[in-house]
């Protein structure tokens, strides 16, 4: 059922080149310590990736490296800290071979370069079940700065980094949706869905601007519902300012029921906050230094919930699938 | 295919009254913030036990949820670290009733008090395959002094801590064997398969005492050949002075045998570790002081591998399956 020794061994010297920091001791250890940072928090987070819930099996080896890692530290960047290392253990199916392994570690190692940061350790193990890849991402935060959820103030205005509903729609062109649209264009969404963009560009830069802030994961009706139940607030979102692509609108067309699914997908990996009015100037400012564009969708209000409204400010009723479920 | 929402609803109620720590904001953030130590190294370790391959489908859940957690609690040991924090991402088969889920949070709580730790986030997702439970520890040790497996030194002894061998015991008494056994010595190996004994006692007193240390997971000879394999020596074990429980003898008796399956056998998560002979009396007033049995099993030489040697000091063939699998 698991793997055979020599296969472990072959294994451990794929991911060992991948500990790039004295602090991994070559992962020959089973432990390594944790690099620290001088006046910074060490911001931790865990997330689990499994094949047929996450990604398909089709998906190619190094994105799937990639999405693993990049989930991870698009929790990160919502916290306003900066990557620094991840562990990672890896349940792998009888059926994993070398080759894909290797692409595997490959998509890794580019990842590492893009982001700045090492692997400092893990475990990996057979399973009789699909591939299921856990990841625990470190980042450097500065003392008491980290971001939260749950400090959406009332009057705040919300805005949302990219564009909402590519990965669902990149999802359903896996599925079959689409088939007319040119090659280019179900790339785009494919890749959106394969190889999310964790806005760690924008980290350092939401800190002191920001009031609350999350990673689009779930969908983006559900992750503001996070900030909205976390904060003790109600959030109002503008359905109709929610940024999305040409690629989308090819899709789907740009009807209701194609702005729902949109805001209802998750595995966009963008980033939404909420930040007081006053920092608008900044925000535009920060998007123009990083490339990001950054859209205002909505604000912050006494209550509870989330609530929709269309361009007239009539409410518009919440799609009864909004978030959670990946499948 | 995945637990419906208001599962996952029900299951981070269940795992948030283990966030006792105000770092883990109520796991309701996504992320938490590290409690650091001053004049501490952070010591972080990765372990992942799958279903079928690490523990048996019909375990109970609050043995399992320990199991989980103490084989990376064993590790920080190895490396002289006090046990602090730890995140887990649990992926769960559609079978998992709440009940089962309410067990295992229960067996994490219990855990948590004994070893003086919280849990500061993670994730729970679906998954067709086996349940999954990986798990991040962390630990504090002071600035620099954290064990390495690869500083044994030539002259150095070989000591061990507890028994060695009830756990493949345990498993194999799970599968069948010493039928004729009292239900009291069946239960001993049990429990020592089920739930291991990590010796977080030992972990602060081996500082500044031991040169090199593992914790034995994948057998005795597997894991003692990872220090001799890290450090550039060769250790000699004196295989009849491998100490054995009384209950192991039950099972398997007392010849050859008996013994190198022992030797082989995994998930005993003893220590191992090395030390000066000058040491030897600190080791035993250490071993008075804890309760931990602790014993000298060889000595560190030049060369490389692992070498057994019977109490004639004849050399002892290497039995074939030394470590590494489970089952």
């Amino acid at each position: 059922m698991a793997p055979r020794p020599s296969e472990f061994q072959l294994i451990a010297g794929l991911f060992a080149p991948l500990a790039t920091t004295r602090n991994a001791l070559g992962l020959k250890d089973d432990a390594a310590t944790l690099p620290q940072k001088a006046g910074h928090d060490i911001v931790v987070t865990a997330d689990a990736i499994v094949s047929g819930v996450h990604f398909l099996d089709a998906d190619p080896a190094d994105t799937v490296a990639q999405k693993a890692l990049r989930v991870n530290l698009s929790d990160l960047a919502a916290k306003g800290a900066t990557p620094a290392a991840y562990l990672m253990t890896l349940a792998l199916p009888p059926s994993t071979d070398v080759k894909w392994l290797r692409a595997f570690a490959d998509g890794l190692s580019a990842d590492q370069k893009t982001y700045g940061i090492t692997l400092l350790g893990g475990d990996t193990t057979g399973t009789p079940g699909p591939l299921t890849i856990s990841i625990t991402a470190f980042g450097h935060v500065p003392k008491g700065k980290m971001l939260h959820r749950s400090r959406a103030r009332t009057g705040d205005l919300l805005f949302v980094t990219g564009s909402i509903g590519d990965a669902a729609g990149g999802l359903a062109v896996l599925k079959g949706e689409g088939r007319w649209l040119s090659h280019a264009v179900r790339d785009h969404l494919i890749h959106r869905y394969r190889t999310p963009q964790p806005r760690t560009a924008l980290a350092k830069g939401l800190l002191g601007i920001a009031s609350a802030s999350i990673d689009v994961s779930d969908g983006l009706i559900a992750d503001v519902g996070h900030i909205a139940e976390t904060s003790g607030k109600r959030i109002v979102i503008d359905i109709e300012s929610v940024p999305r692509s040409a690629a989308l609108h090819g899709l789907w067309g740009d009807g209701r029921q194609a702005l729902l699914k949109a805001i209802s997908g998750g595995d966009d990996y963008e980033l939404a906050f909420t930040a007081p009015e006053r920092h608008t100037r900044r925000i535009m400012a920060l998007s123009a230094k990083t490339g990001v564009s950054i859209s205002r969708i909505g604000h912050v209000e006494k209550g509870e919930g989330v609530a929709l409204r269309d361009s007239h400010g009539k409410p518009v009723k919440l799609p009864k699938a909004s978030g959670w479920t990946h499948f």
